[in-house]
């Protein structure tokens, strides 16, 4: 995978005295750009278009600092937001696998651990471990700052579907059952939060939002 | 100002027993959804379109989770992300001012102060000051944290400048001691960052991507 990658910051070198480390640092902020171009499935509120995956980052992120109050159990904001910012990074070399995709969802873990390797090995290897830290806590959910941090990660796309009046509840084969399902774990961390998350789903069905999407 | 401003979340309001308290903050964070749409001046590196303040948003947090290290004082990365993710929101109701742009600059500070009473007055009074509060730390740049969040806002634009090879350097008028000027800030924070801007800066003029951008 790592073969023959042109990185972004290839295209106008740094000048050549820029510190190794410094220039390690601003090649991989420079790579990371492409997080701005990786479309999600999620409509904007704001206009007629796609969210994108950096976009999408930073409304966890105002949704962290905002809600951190219903988490079950009490979480740190600053290292939640850290969480939230960085996990959507490694779907930069592995793109963005939607929440109803089953197919793409079957290697969706050994793609996003290649890109993980790769991606993060652009950092100094101090920087490339800690965000890898980050990025496995995030994963694994076993803090209460990592089930927040996801929880928030399904919360978001149910308010812009909500305001979108359907969004991905009308993929086609997707139940109100199968949003509930994918979102439960909204409750893992919250369970204010997915009382409300649920009455958004149940409302949404009531009104024909979801579901009867056709086919599969 | 406030006056019939019609809220995005009121194009679908939320489910009637949702709790007044958490109301407000969902109609906030839908609000918030416009940063996506509030285009800015530079260029992004991975797409030909400028980035908007939610993408520059996101990039800054990432750059102060990344750059913390050269701050000339210690800061608090959590905090500091806090100030980045904030810093752009009264744009939504006062819109972006270009950096080289100084007739709009004249009223700026006003109109920026009316958008954040406005804007924040959304949430729960509690939050609505924690928000303000934030905002005001990062406009008054007392605190190690908010230079070094001033900084990333005047270094990230720099990057995608060097990666497009002259970006907004070349908005007429604009001259690279200009841009020097313009940039200097970031040295209040770092000496070794605002050492590397100003490499980048006097690069970019010897190769002809600063200054020289015809008339003003």
């Amino acid at each position: 995978m790592a073969d023959g990658r042109r990185l972004l910051a290839d295209k106008t070198p740094f000048p050549a005295d820029l510190e190794e480390r410094m220039r390690r640092q601003f090649t991989f902020l420079v790579e990371v750009d492409q997080l701005k171009s990786i479309l999600r499935q999620s409509p904007l509120v704001s206009a007629e278009r796609r969210e994108n995956d950096a976009e999408h980052s930073w409304h966890l992120a105002m949704m962290v600092l905002l809600l951190a109050e219903y988490s079950d159990e009490p979480i740190d904001i600053g290292h939640t937001v850290q969480l939230v910012l960085i996990h959507d990074l490694i779907e930069i070399y592995a793109g963005d696998t939607p929440l109803y995709d089953s197919a793409a969802g079957v290697d969706q873990r050994e793609r996003e651990v290649e890109a993980a390797d790769e991606l993060f090995a652009l950092l100094p290897e101090d920087q490339a471990l800690r965000v890898r830290a980050l990025w496995d806590e995030f994963e694994e959910r076993r803090t209460p700052e990592a089930r927040f941090a996801k929880a928030m990660d399904r919360l978001q796309p149910l308010l812009l579907n909500w305001m979108a009046r359907e969004g991905t509840w009308k993929t086609p084969g997707v139940t109100a059952d199968d949003v509930r399902a994918r979102k439960a774990l909204i409750g893992d961390a919250s369970s204010v939060l997915w009382e409300a998350g649920r009455q958004l789903i149940d409302e949404g069905e009531r009104r024909g939002w979801s579901g009867s999407g056709g086919p599969a």
